[in-house]
C-alpha cells in the first residue's frame, strides 16, 4: 500500500471496515508512529541558519571581530539598540521545564524537547517568528521542581529574547512562575497552555454562540477541569462579558465554591480560590446537577473518550455547546455528543470540526507583541486576538461544524497579529508605534518568505523527502495492531 | 566611489598615500561603520528554520501534538534519545554575561548579542553546528555578577544543548564557572577564550617552531597577559611537551612567581597559583629581562601598538617568535616587530599575515565532540586539535607568514572534527562510535550543505545584498574622517 507523502489524505489511509473511533485511534497511533521515525530521520526539526549575507570572508569581519565591537558598543550606550542590532527582536525562548509535557506528564528535563522543538516550528511556519526550545532542569537541591530555578531563569535569559513562551510547566508552580514574570520582566512571557488556550476557546465560543444564537452575558457555562487553561478561559471569558454567577468549575474534588477550604489556605492555587469567591453561587456540588440546564460545558479534564457522560450533555439547555478539549482521546467523541443532544462540538483534534487548536493564536500573538516591541502581552491583548480569529472563521462562513478558521488560510496569523499590536500600543504596553497595516503586511510576508525558503529547500533536497516506505510501515504496522484486537 | 560588495578586495578600498598603519585604522574603523548599518539592515544574523518537511499540514500533526507525544515518552524513558529526536546533537549555546566582551568591558547583559550571534553564525558557516546567542543577566541581589548565577543558569539549560559555548565572561569569575561546570555537566562545555585561544596559539606555535627549526621542549617563552587566554596557552603549551622551567607570565601587578602573595590567597585565582609555582624558577621580576634570550613571547595583554617595545624584540633570542594578539590592535604593529628582529609574527587580524583566529578551531572542535556526543573536551583534544590545525597549514606551505591555514580551506575544520571525535574515543569521553573517515565526511558535508543553502537564499533574494550604498557611505566616512586627522 502507497500512501501520499503529504498524508493530505490521511483519513483515507486506514481500512473503511475501521469504525469511526478505530479509525480516530489507528490515525493517532499512526501519527506517534511515524513521529518517532521522522524524528530520526531528520534528527530532530529546527535548525539556526545565517539570515544576514557572507558575501565574501571579509563579511566575517563585519559579521564578528573587529566590525562587531561596534555593536557591543551601541548596546552597551542604549540596551534597547538589542532590537535593532540582533535578532533580538524577532526571537522567542519557548521554555519548559518539561513536567507536564502534553498528555505525558513528567517527562524529565530533555523530556519536553519534541513538544517545544514542535511549538519552535510552529512559530516559524504560522507566525514568521524565530524561536528555540529550551527546556530546562527546574529541580533544586532537593529535587524538587522549584518554581523560583524557572523565575530565575527566565530573568536571566531575558535580555536575549523578544518574548518568552512558557509552556508544559506543572501546577502550581505553572501560576507562580507566570504571574511572578509578567509582573518582572519587561518583554512578554506567554504562557500558552493558559492564555493561549483561553483565547483560541474564546475565539471559538464566540463563534459558536453566534450560530446558536445565544449571547455571552447570558449563557450557564459549567467547565470541567480547573488547570490553567480552564480557570484562565473562565477569567477571558469574564472580561469577554460572561457573567462569572452563571459559572461553575470543577476541579478532581468538586465544584469551585466558597466552602473549598484546601483551596483557601494555599496560596499558590489562589487563582482558583479567587474563583470559588466569584462563581457557582448556588454552591452547585455535583457536575450532574450543574449539566441541567447549561448551555455551554467547556471540558479540559482527563482524556476521554467517557470523562464526559451522554446524560450530563442530555440534561443541557437546547442548542448546547460542548468543548471537549483533552488529548489525545476528547472527553466524549463528537458524534455521541452530538447524539445526546449538542448542537456544536469543538475538540483538541484536527480530525474531528471545530478544532481548538492554540495554534490559530501564538504564532500570530507573538508576532503582533515582537513587531511593537511590547513589554507584555495583557489579557486584553489576548480577547483581541480571539476576535480577530472569530472574524476571520465569520469570513470564512459560519455553522455547527466551522466555528474556528482553517489553519490553511495564513490571514488569520496577520489579523491577530495586527489586532494585538494595535491592542498593545493603546494599552500603553508597546515600546514602539507600527500602523496595523503594516503589521499585517509585514507577518504575511515573513510567513511566506519561510514557506518560500522550505519550498526551495525540498526543491533542491536540502531537506529530504522521508522514504516512501517509512509511511507504508508505520500504516501497515498500525492496521495490523488494530485488526487483531478488532 | 563604487566598492565591490564581496570586499574581497578590501585592502584595496583606500587611498595609496595612506601609511600601513593607517590602512589598518580605516579599516578598522570601516568594518565598524558596515557594522553598524548591516546589522540594523538584516536586524540580527541568525535565524531558526524548520529542517524537517512539512509536507502537507498534516505533518504539523507528526512534528506536534499528536504525534510528537511518541517523543516525549521516548525520551522520558531513555533520556539520551533526546540526542536522535531533537536537534539538541547538533545543538550549541552560546553563552554570555557580556562583561567582558571582545575589547568592549561589560555591556550589560543584552550588550554581547551582537558577539555571540556571531559566533553562532560562525559555528553553522565554519562547521555546520547550529548555535544560538544566550546573553544573559548574571548579577545577583546586590548587583555583582555571580558565578554562582551563571553555573546554575548552564547547568539548567544543558539539556536542550549538546554543547555549550561559554564566551566572554570576566575574571575571576570565569575560571569558577569554567572549571565547575567542565566537572559537573555530561555535555562539553567550552571557554573559547581559553581553550579555543589556546588550540589556536599552539597550532600558530607548533609551526613557528618547524619554520624557525627549533623544539617546543627547548625554547624559552614570555608570556605578557595571565588572563584565561594566556594561562590556559601556558598550560597547553606544557601538555604538548614545553617546559614550564623555561616559562615566564606577567600580569598588570609584575611576573608570575612564588612570592605572589596575592594569588596565594585568593582561591579564584588557583590557576595563576600553580603557574607561579611550576614556572619561572629564576624568579625574573622585569619583562625586559624576561625578554633576554627567549625564544617566544606571547603577548595577550591590552591593545597596543605600543604595549610591546622593540627593544624587548631586539633582546630576544635569533629567530624569535612574537603572538601579538590583542584586538583590535596589536601589542606592536608585525613591520615593526620585524624590524626589531622577529622572524615570526603573528596576531589577531585579519589583515596581516598569521592571523591566530580562534575561528580556525571552535567550530571544528565542537562539530567533532558534538558528533561523538562527547561528555566534555579534555585538553586532550584541543591539543589534538591544534596538530590537527597546524597539519592542514603544512600540507599548504609554510613559510614566515603562513603559520596559519586560511579559513578558506573547508578542510582545516574536517580534520580538527575528525581528530577531537577520535580522541574522545580514545580517552573514553565520546559517547558514541564514530568512524574518523565518517565525522570527516559528515563535517564537510553539513559546511557544504549550509553554504549551498546560502548561495540559494541569495540567489533567491531571501536574503537581500545590502545597498551599494551603504558600503560607499561608510567608505567615504572613514576616508574623511582620517583625511583630516592626517
Amino acid at each position: 500500500m502507497k500512501q501520499n507523502i503529504s498524508l493530505n489524505n490521511l483519513e483515507q489511509f486506514f481500512p473503511q471496515n475501521f469504525t469511526l473511533e478505530k479509525k480516530a485511534q489507528a490515525q493517532t497511533l499512526f501519527l506517534k508512529k511515524l513521529a518517532l521515525k521522522s524524528h530520526d530521520f531528520y534528527k530532530g526539526k529546527i535548525m539556526t541558519l545565517p539570515k544576514a549575507g557572507i558575501w565574501g570572508y571579509n563579511w566575517l569581519n563585519v559579521w564578528y571581530t573587529p566590525g562587531v565591537s561596534a555593536i557591543s558598543q551601541a548596546i552597551k550606550k542604549e540596551p534597547s539598540f538589542s532590537f535593532d542590532f540582533s535578532n533580538r527582536g524577532n526571537y522567542v525562548a519557548v521554555v519548559s521545564d518539561s513536567t507536564r509535557v502534553l498528555g505525558d506528564g513528567d517527562c524529565g528535563p530533555s523530556g519536553g524537547l519534541g513538544v517545544m522543538e514542535g511549538k519552535a516550528m510552529l512559530m516559524k511556519y504560522l507566525g514568521g517568528v524565530d524561536a528555540t526550545a529550551l527546556c530546562i532542569d527546574s529541580r533544586d537541591k532537593d529535587k524538587k521542581h522549584s518554581a523560583k530555578k524557572i523565575i530565575d531563569f527566565v530573568k536571566m535569559v531575558e535580555p536575549s529574547f523578544g518574548a518568552i513562551n512558557l509552556e508544559d510547566i506543572s501546577q502550581p508552580n505553572c501560576y507562580e512562575v507566570l504571574d511572578t514574570l509578567r509582573e518582572e520582566c519587561s518583554i512578554p512571557v506567554w504562557h500558552d497552555d493558559a492564555q493561549g488556550t483561553g483565547c483560541v476557546t474564546l475565539a471559538g465560543l464566540i463563534n459558536a454562540l453566534k450560530v446558536a444564537n445565544k449571547k455571552i452575558e447570558d449563557v450557564k457555562i459549567v467547565f470541567l477541569g480547573s488547570g490553567a487553561a480552564n480557570t484562565t478561559i473562565a477569567s477571558l471569558i469574564m472580561q469577554a462579558g460572561g457573567d462569572a454567577k452563571n459559572m461553575i468549575l470543577f476541579d478532581s474534588k468538586g465544584s469551585l465554591n466558597k466552602e473549598r477550604k484546601d483551596l483557601k489556605e494555599k496560596t499558590a492555587y489562589y487563582k482558583k480560590w479567587e474563583l470559588c469567591c466569584s462563581t457557582n453561587p448556588d454552591m452547585i456540588e455535583s457536575i450532574e446537577e450543574a449539566c441541567k440546564g447549561a448551555d455551554v460545558l467547556i471540558a479540559l479534564s482527563k482524556p476521554g473518550p467517557n470523562t464526559v457522560k451522554a446524560e450530563w450533555i442530555k440534561s443541557m439547555n437546547k442548542d448546547s455547546i460542548v468543548f471537549v478539549c483533552a488529548n489525545p482521546i476528547p472527553e466524549i467523541y463528537p458524534y455521541a455528543a452530538k447524539e445526546a443532544g449538542a448542537l456544536i462540538v469543538a475538540t483538541g483534534r484536527g480530525d474531528f470540526p471545530n478544532q481548538v487548536n492554540n495554534s490559530l493564536g501564538f504564532p500570530g500573538i507573538l508576532k503582533g507583541a515582537l513587531m511593537v516591541r511590547a513589554k507584555k502581552i495583557s489579557d486584553k491583548m489576548a480577547i483581541k486576538a480571539a476576535y480577530a480569529i472569530a472574524e476571520v472563521a465569520q469570513e470564512e462562513g459560519l455553522d455547527q461544524d466551522r466555528i474556528m478558521p482553517t489553519m490553511e488560510n495564513v490571514a488569520v496569523f496577520a489579523k491577530v497579529a495586527a489586532a494585538v499590536s494595535k491592542c498593545a500600543i493603546d494599552e500603553g504596553l508597546a515600546r514602539i508605534n507600527i500602523e496595523e497595516e503594516t503589521v499585517y503586511k509585514k507577518t504575511l510576508e515573513d510567513i511566506m518568505q519561510t514557506r518560500n525558503i522550505l519550498d526551495e529547500l525540498y526543491g533542491k533536497a536540502f531537506i529530504k523527502e522521508p522514504p516512501q516506505e517509512m509511511i507504508d510501515t508505520c500504516l501497515n504496522e498500525v492496521i495490523q495492531e488494530l485488526e487483531t484486537i478488532s
